[in-house]
């Protein structure tokens, strides 16, 4: 065992934070449609809270997605929908903005007492905010503080936070994997993460249904602007025709961009007489985020998203080809 | 940095072994048809006796794959059709029995002066051999005797070894992954490996017939034995209407295992007038290998391979699904 601290100062006010939550109850809020980091944080803050004696439960406007629950063992975890505050203090984890909450849950809690996350963007909506934007996930964060602060991690804990820092980080993959993200991951296995079984319920347990959204995904591919750009489409009907659910277009996208040449690539899905955009680039010099601002969207350089009322992806595609063909010309 | 030795004896013998080369010409082998791994471990051995001062070269039956390419740098490497040996002592990496290297490179080294490898089937056929079947990859163990012996580890080793590890570990999601696989990790990127330059060669560079191939194979997927086991198949013609290569199937098979429920995944293949087989399994109980093996196949429990010739998938099929029903039966 290292004596190493990964965040010597954040840790310190994260334990004064903790201090000041003795005696209360505590709410730990994620954000809506919650994904690995936003559960393996909430998991590991209500487990690590209950050790030290402190009342706390996890909410979430939105269900757990099925690959995910297999990480909440018994931890107290309730819907915004069936919760009704009492006294709680809230804690929000990978929430950018208190709004991703989601309203009922910014209605509960006027104050916000302590707001971890990663995300640059984020707005310090806290009292207190310990916001680390060069940490590959909440999760990898939260570790951290568990670690530096000799803070119980039982098993349940451990295999939470690698899920968050396995998910955040495209299985080690992305720009934000950095040596400390292999250390934490190395500690957090020593006290019971199990990156085999972590996998077997992310990609082990995926649906026909999915299999055969992707392969009619697949199918779609069209390359646009000499091959620099890949498009797939959902159309009206395939999530019927295929058994899929919405949640199961997660990831899609990524099967565009992966394709030698493609600098960017994008879904496109039609979605009750509206339409959804997703776009992700290989470099952040593209700023998809800009090009999604233009139809109402946003998200970061290298993925971003857009939802537009009252059309279909006939009316919207060449819109916007058009917006991507102006942003490749004024690179 | 730690002063943890991971392989201590053998990282000692790695060290004697290396020495008697000294004053040496040195040929690196790896197995045909190399993966990351092989390609990963040669580079790095070849790199590391360079800097020892010995004369080395890196060598193999088939070219490195494209995707690999990337990570051999300005290494010294060639294939067995353009080598002559002259006077060059042996070194396998990653390969379990001498045969994989090759007919022209079996006749080339009648001895192998040192054998390293992951694989616990290793047929102990080198002067020396340092096998540590525990290992998640022979680049795990290499980066092991490198860190224990101080070897110089410059960039393109660390990426090589890098690539290695997350390739046989799945991105370290296999069962193969223990803490000392992310503590090598993070001591390969201080040394230079970067984890996201690496994803960007290995996965985000597909060809656009590699996602046709996917798609086509996606479209054959059909359950079978009450979806326990999910078949793929690759029919004549495939390849030409897709434009793909055969190592473009590499890795399709874990899409029918992936299926919530499927314990056994298959791919099947008409390759001229031949069939190829690939069983992978979620759990090594299922023991594919001896399914494999009926048909002149083999492999490990959770991933075999066969190749049987004059026949066809119309032809293999049900003679496969009655070998599966047997084994599923007798379990």
């Amino acid at each position: 065992m290292t004596d190493k601290k990964f965040y010597p100062e954040e840790s310190a006010c994260f334990a004064a934070a903790i201090e000041k939550l003795k005696g209360q109850k505590v709410a730990v809020l994620g954000h809506q449609r919650p994904d690995g980091d936003c559960i393996g944080s909430t998991v590991a803050v209500v487990r690590v809270l209950i050790s030290l004696g402190i009342e706390a439960i996890g909410l979430n406007r939105d269900a757990t997605p099925a690959p995910l629950g297999a990480f909440v063992g018994e931890t107290p975890m309730a819907l915004a929908a069936d919760f009704t505050p009492d006294g709680h203090m809230a804690v929000t984890v990978d929430c950018a903005d208190f709004k991703r909450v989601g309203d009922r849950l910014n209605e509960f809690f006027p104050e916000v007492a302590l707001n971890v996350d990663h995300h640059i963007s984020n707005k310090l909506y806290g009292s207190k905010n310990l916001v680390v934007a060069t940490a590959c996930a909440t999760a990898e964060i939260l570790a951290g503080f568990c670690l530096d602060n000799g803070y119980e991690i039982d098993a349940v804990t451990a295999q939470a936070l690698y899920v968050g820092i396995a998910t955040d980080t495209g299985q080690f993959r992305f720009p934000s994997t950095t040596p400390d993200t292999f250390e934490i991951a190395r500690r957090l296995c020593e006290c019971g993460a199990n990156p085999s079984s972590a996998a077997h319920e992310l990609y082990e347990r995926e649906s026909f249904a999915k299999i055969k959204l992707l392969q009619n995904f697949l199918d779609s591919l069209t390359m646009e602007f000499e091959d620099r750009v890949c498009v797939g489409l959902i159309e009206n009907g395939v999530y019927g025709e295929t058994g899929a659910t919405i949640d199961d277009s997660e990831g899609l996208v990524d099967y565009a961009r992966a394709i030698d040449g493609v600098e960017v690539g994008v879904l496109i899905e039609d979605r009750a007489g509206a339409v959804k955009g997703s776009l992700r680039a290989k470099d952040p010099k593209y700023r998809v985020d800009q090009i999604a601002k233009q139809f109402g969207g946003g998200g970061h350089a290298c993925a971003a998203g857009l939802n537009v009322e009252n059309s279909s992806i006939k009316e919207f595609y060449p819109q916007l080809m058009q917006a991507i063909g102006e942003h490749l010309k004024n690179l």
